[in-house]
């Protein structure tokens, strides 16, 4: 497993971005031209797997319509300008001494995922684009499709294995160990699968393993925003990770209008509850009623998973402090929690939804698979001339 | 431990930016006013360490000078416009739908040091200012001054206890552990400490345990600038991590003249070498003859720390190559590595130098105690209302 990862962070960086451009085409049109190989392939997990529920079943199936959007996804990615080297600071620091601070490539990003065999060729399209090296395990129930469309991949990169695929727990477990040479974990899938990478590995991981959202209805809340915002934020799709689990009501609201809109679409309120530390994931959700903006936002961080929170008010005031006040990856005022995603938020593909507080938070596009580098170009340049008085620092904003 | 841990935090967030800057020119204040108790503190601690080397020693004191500086620091630091809620990107998400993202307080922080007790300040000002929590260990040598400087600081931020001083390793331990409340430990010490800790604890980790820092001497490099620029990488501060550890040069250099300078300085060249990956942190180093570009840039991958490597060339394709394919925290082409620091790269204060991949590389000011949080404000919009149609997604740069 060391190997593998030590091969793929080396291919990676023997990429240049030309190359990596054409590679991402190729793969793009390789997925076309194999359409029904890779049906066949993906029939075999189909078959093979009768025991699944048909929403994990319509999860794995690669349709020829979902292959033509893969595709498509793929091309815009490689044709997107290059987000390698990109400058986020430039400063003189004396005559003739210029720093330029630079996006860069991780280095090696390990992928985890469940059910979706389409989750392969997407994450190898952004982590090529960003220049990474990328090791993936999917999910055992889409191996034949997993497995061809790795090898698809690795035809399309041409050059060395800058993806590398293992199949087994213990694979994933050794993996997991390499905190030396794997720089970010990516799980993708459920609150179970995201727990228990978090607990064992030394690698940062970029996920969420809850998502525990909250609505706060203030006291200044225009009812109808209430109710619409409320709707939405549980039933749009009450299984996302942005769906409300919460909703909040200030004392002097009348609760009862939206229990009984929520009702009315299928939705359990709880008002007695042990635990307010719930992700339902379906059509349920908790209520409470509190005294204060103060006491939601102390409940929403006792409670709360720091992903989400909404405020339905008319009071901007009351709208700023609770923006300000409440230390979550997104803060929403008179909007649905159900808009935190990378799509929604403009960011192209999501790389994932972060709750961490270190790299990137919230929704996280292709940037969460870069970092940065300092270039610094001199002519000849010693700090000792510095000291000595010979030089001086100038720290020249360069834009 | 996990009370004063979710105590700091929940004071941390009580404290307004002008409540902030209040405190930090109160806190520069109270070092001047109580310049005696500090002395009296601080001989103390000099006192019952007499087994203390020199240099040691000279890191422990704090002279009235050194209390003058450190007071002169804090004061810019809370003059200096507040760091958090400054806009990273501002999107249109649909009519009347707008994102921001903007920077907020990583949350708590955990720095560890050694000796030098005037960090306790220092680090404090940095945290208070970007709105973070802070819990210190100093080193038990300091301990006396450590109380004073703590004591101090709590008066000064006249709300809750947004500092916290822990005196044992077992509380340290125990802070460790605190992985859901505790998000970011800052080592400032030997690379003993910093491995120590990033073998000990599931936070993330800011700081470098290694800074084997190579320059490399190309066939195109004009002589003069070699000599200057090696000597100064080994020589101006031996001691430090961004000091050069080993030379590469190309086999058409006659390293000859490098080698008589370095001895001549008296720095130990060693060329045969078991351990390629070794800090000398003294007037000793190392000396490779490499065939090409790419074995120094192959050399530096398997044996540095990822910390800062230098080539000096007057070839600037050769340049542009090693800067672009050289996969380290800070790349520098003609220059000394000893301008790999927060100070000369000018980011105002130091936190830390940092060759980790994930939150923030190289020198890092204080944006690495800062992460980000997305702010959306609607007037009641629901992502149903996008899906059905009634709305469209204009994803417009707001700038």
């Amino acid at each position: 497993m060391r190997e593998l990862a030590t091969q793929v962070r080396e291919a990676a960086r023997a990429l240049p971005a030309a190359d990596r451009r054409a590679a991402l085409r190729r793969l793009a049109q390789a997925l076309l031209d194999n359409a029904d190989a890779i049906a066949e392939a993906n029939a075999r997990d189909v078959s093979e797997n009768p025991e699944l529920s048909p929403s994990l079943a319509a999860r794995l199936l690669l349709s020829p319509a979902k292959l033509e959007t893969l595709a498509a996804g793929i091309r815009s990615i490689a044709d997107a300008p290059d987000p390698i080297g990109r400058q986020l600071r430039a400063t003189e620091l004396g005559e003739g001494l210029e720093l330029r601070q630079v996006t860069s490539p991780i280095g090696v990003v390990l992928v985890i995922f469940e059910s979706r065999p389409d989750v392969l060729p997407q994450i190898t399209a952004l982590a090529v684009k960003s220049g990474n090296g990328l090791l993936l395990k999917g999910g055992s129930e889409s191996s034949h499709s997993c497995r061809l469309l790795h090898r698809l991949a690795l035809d399309a990169m041409g050059v060395g294995p800058v993806v590398g695929l293992v199949e087994s727990r213990a694979d994933v477990a050794s993996l997991l160990e390499l905190d030396d040479v794997i720089d970010l974990v990516i799980p993708r899938g459920s609150n179970s699968l995201v727990r228990h990478i978090q607990s064992n590995t030394r690698i940062p991981v970029l996920g969420h393993a809850d998502g525990v959202c909250h609505v706060y209805v203030d006291e200044a809340a225009d009812p109808t925003k209430a109710l619409d915002i409320v709707l939405d934020a549980k039933t749009d799709y009450p299984a996302a990770c942005n769906a409300m689990e919460t909703l909040l009501v200030h004392h002097s609201v009348d609760p009862a209008p939206l229990r009984e809109a929520l009702e009315a679409s299928g939705v359990t309120v709880h008002t007695e509850v042990e635990d307010w530390h719930t992700e339902y994931s379906g059509l349920e959700c908790a209520l409470r009623v509190v005294a204060s903006m103060n006491e939601a936002i102390d409940h929403i961080h006792q409670h709360g998973s720091g992903h989400t929170e909404a405020i339905v008010t008319e009071d901007d005031d009351a709208a700023q402090r609770f923006l300000a006040g409440v230390d979550s990856a997104c803060v929403f005022h008179n909007a649905s929690t159900r808009f935190a995603d990378g799509f929604r938020f403009g960011l192209g593909a999501e790389v994932g939804i972060s709750t961490s507080r270190i790299h990137a938070r919230g929704p996280v596009g292709v940037e969460g698979l870069l970092t940065t580098r300092w270039k610094l170009v001199g002519q000849g340049h010693t700090a000792g001339s510095f000291a000595r008085g010979e030089r001086t620092w100038t720290h020249r904003d360069l834009g």
